[in-house]
């Protein structure tokens, strides 16, 4: 089968050709609880670009060449003895994190937290390619009212947002405010899921425009454009009380800063965006009892979750379709900004 | 009466009188739901001292002369006509900030939190003295196991300690681990506090051999001492998995990084102690999940059951009493490190 | 001022002449936290005709006559020393229940728990009237979007139905469902408030045709005709699973026993109706894990959320005004079913 | 190997030979996720009783003969190849329930709810043999400080018990009380488990003093003869405030009323023992806001956390072990209430 894999790092995302399509072996059923998924769609992400870029070489060291793709959904094409839970043909989306099931914390379902955890599409082969072989306990049924192809990126980008948005309304009551810092890929779905779990207010913030209007439609209630006075025009809209969440897909700058203050007393400021440090005197924790909280991934119960708010129409993750042959370009339209909505590869 | 007021800074504690003796108005009820207490004791607290340096003037700005104490406890000598739940001869200890009961979170419970609330012997005249005007949503009723003069500390330092904690071990199980850092006049209740509340594992962490002696004898399973690899000492205590919670209450110098290092995967660092600054790269919160939170005083609902686990036997705070003539006596122990267990100035 | 006050009990309801139209004294301010409030709409309850009809009387003992009225709005007309919170002019909704706000529970936010709670219109004089003295603690202000006349009835009505609601749906996840039993005073509102609460799926059950179609305005995802096989049309809406919730406001007859039916492993059945009897094998409970809560009025902060809530054009309550002088027709409507909405006396 | 197992019902327990030595197979691993554990220790229960006497035949309709035992420790002999987490050797406690692992409340760690739950010992084979075939999945690590006799009874006793006791505690603070009735194998447990996890006051009930005096002598503050003014007794230890929690191990007659009776407003009423009905008015859960919880089994981290407990010395099973070779003096001992403390049969 052919797969599109990582040869050699381009820093400066140069390209046009950042991954090089190989024939490779197809994946064998190796242990009871392995399946063998046929790939019907495989979601790009800027992920993939860091990768590509070698930002994460050190922390991760995965040898080259390998198999980018961790958004992955399709149908069953095999599955091992002790894969009872699935049967060839079945719809599935493939949580992109393997965990071992058998830690403490997986038992607890928090297996996005798993001290085991290997990434698919990451640190090992992924999904752009025809077939990929998973564990079984990684597959979640896809709804009758969603194709492989729109359900794949919820795998990562969906769940992502999901798992963030749920940490963040945990204790919100109506009438408070909840803002959003990032309306990409993971931002646009959290103000859908924070419209579906919670009535408080939703402030969108982003530095574009067109990304606040997109906020607009999805339900968000105000919209505030990244500046200097974002932050107080964020208090402002809460009559200075501050937020009672703010989740941050953005991680950099000034904007870990920015969010914290936007938070009032007791507020939560969620982290997901990385890349930059938080620097707070601890004063400013204490005395207000701010809480700060980091969000990864997501569990096997928030896909399920994610994936039923979409049947039920409640949440939208905007695509745009690339065969499968384009993977190269669909990765420079994203390097570009020109994708508007999830990139997702399509086996034709 | 005789007030022990505080004239002018005195930025290196050079002392030897910290405080002045003044004659001043015994106070009267003001409003209906003032209550005057007759001060049976006040507890010398480090917050003392730092306001004696002039530390918080910038932040407070209060005017001087004006009288100290925020740790007080009595008896009820008069009520006002809306001082329903107390009498005349009730002892109390005397929450230190004045909320204004009506809000949002004092309604909710979270007085602490109250955007109004103002401290007696820190922003507004305080107990250093014989009568103390409060008011009556500010009064716990004392346990008849303990005297005002052994009840009055548990109004910041004992609160406090018991507020951390209790937010410390929400989510902790058995098998897990809680670190306590900095035994001192709080810490040394937290460790009690967690061995009421949790069967977890306490590390106790101090610079001090003769603190980390006392934690042992509060039910610390392990001390360490605060030095360069008590991060690593730590973890290798909890297995490699780091702790379920860390409660901080230096918040000075490397100890905020330290405490966040301690912290496993959806660990909670409780940032109590201040004067620090936390400098985390968002990453290292994203990708274990890890929480800050911060942790200031205590509700009323704290008080009460804090003062239910001390009428139990279960908390006991370490007192030295001075006569309330000698507060500066007191004070300089405490500046010169004299001071073992929580000074009381008690009214002969 | 004019006052419409029970004189006797009507055990079958015959009227005209419910209540009685007397003069008596407008109410002064006699404690410091009284707050006289010029009454600008009073709800009708069902509970007014159970009062009236001498069901209530073995229980509360009240003597007549008395001025019946619970759910109140209006304006603050005078305020006490210690009453401030308010000012005169001040559009407010009155929490029905005195509670002492003194106690634990009152100090933790539960007021509607509170041992000595005193029902103003119920055990003692109420707003069927011109002027109410009630407790500055008891007055929420009313969002500028509502009118006195509009706001009354979320004071009860209102206020039990979201109590009920958020009870229920507090560890609801998407894909589950969510069962209100009664579709009418206090349904009808349940309903709006599971909307905008939770994602969940909403199935409304009730006798009428047109209780249900009014559900399904309102955001009901499914209608069941309450007859002998609603539990296993409910069981079948849920693919077998049962609900994760499931409020009835019933309590009486077969009700009980299908809502305990109708919930699945670990849901939670949340009893508000009242007058009938759970009969439930323990085995039933222990095996499932299902839990019964009861819930009865709401807190302050239950009434400032929901405010919010109406403010924000999520909640509506469905009203019928009537001139203060048709009390009687008022009540006489609503005991004869001919009252579709809450039905409000409007002083004109 | 020979399995001592169930060839007829005994109604009235008449004996003496309740169970029949039968030879049998050695089970072997059929699926990747089988594991073979020599069996250690395997406890004697009050359940083995009812199935002898064939009070449950009707719901689960197990064909005879079969190996009784659900309580079962011991050492891996052999594992599949599906199965990671364990390798020959481990000493290992057995969950007695096989879940499957796949569905949306396994994957949440809720297994004890799991809808396909098959009972080793219960609905098929246990562990009154010398080797037993269960999953990688329901097997703990012993730790060190236990051997498997000692451990066996953890398995359902002792899980049962810490399962009832967390749920109990969930929201109780220092100053309530938690009252436990029926102080048998499981109240015991309960008992010290409960004196572990909360500073609560506990409060122990039964028939027997002797039974009161162990209670006691675990940790409980106080006994209570369960007499027919067993629940003013508790009232009265509670001030009339009732209990915040109230654990039923007994189910049956006159104990659920009482039960409910002892609860506080908002208290929780966790229903373990079973066989009798609940017979309460809506009104009665209504009004004071008291929670019914149902408690079975226990979870895989449940069981991880007592052990944990046990291992630290703070909960401690009465066992008095037996030679495999006399299960039926036993059960003997057990129907006639000879035995004190769990009762163990081991492998010599």
């Amino acid at each position: 089968m052919r797969a599109a894999r990582l040869h050699r790092y381009d820093p400066d995302l140069a390209g046009p050709e950042f991954l090089q399509f190989d024939e490779v072996d197809e994946p064998a059923i190796t242990e009871p609880d392995d399946v063998i998924v046929r790939v019907g769609g495989s979601g790009v992400c800027r992920t993939d670009l860091h990768i590509i870029q070698g930002v994460w070489d050190d922390g991760l060291q995965t040898d080259l060449p390998y198999t980018l793709g961790h958004e992955n959904a399709g149908w069953v094409e095999e599955a091992g003895a002790a894969a009872r839970s699935v049967a060839p043909g079945d719809a599935v989306v493939v949580l992109p994190g393997l965990a071992d099931g058998t830690c403490d914390v997986c038992r607890r379902g928090l297996d996005n937290r798993c001290p085991a955890l290997v990434w698919q599409g990451i640190q090992v082969d992924g999904g752009f390619t025809g077939f990929l072989r998973t564990k079984s306990r990684n597959l979640v049924p896809i709804p009758e009212e969603l194709s492989p192809a729109e359900a794949a990126p919820y795998a990562d980008a969906g769940i992502t947002a999901y798992h963030a948005a749920k940490i963040a309304v945990r204790d919100v009551v109506p009438g408070e405010t909840v803002a959003v810092i990032g309306i990409g890929g993971l931002g646009h779905v959290a103000i859908q899921v924070l419209k579906a779990l919670t009535p408080a207010r939703i402030v969108a913030i982003d530095r574009s425009k067109e990304a606040l209007a997109l906020a607009g439609r999805f339900g968000a209630d105000h919209a505030v454009l990244a500046e200097t006075d974002s932050v107080a025009e964020v208090l402002d809209l809460t009559g200075g009380a501050g937020c009672a969440a703010v989740i941050d897909f953005v991680g950099e700058g000034e904007v870990p800063a920015q969010a914290f203050s936007m938070a009032g007393a007791g507020g939560r400021y969620v982290v997901v965006g990385y890349g930059g440090t938080l620097e707070i005197p601890a004063l400013d924790i204490m005395g207000t009892e701010r809480q700060i909280v980091g969000a990864i991934g997501g569990t096997y119960s928030d896909l399920r979750e994610l994936l039923a708010l979409a049947a039920d129409g409640r949440v939208e993750l905007l695509t745009v379709e690339y065969p499968f042959e384009e993977v190269n370009r669909a990765l420079g339209d994203l390097a570009a900004g020109r994708l508007r909505g999830r990139g997702v590869l399509v086996h034709t």
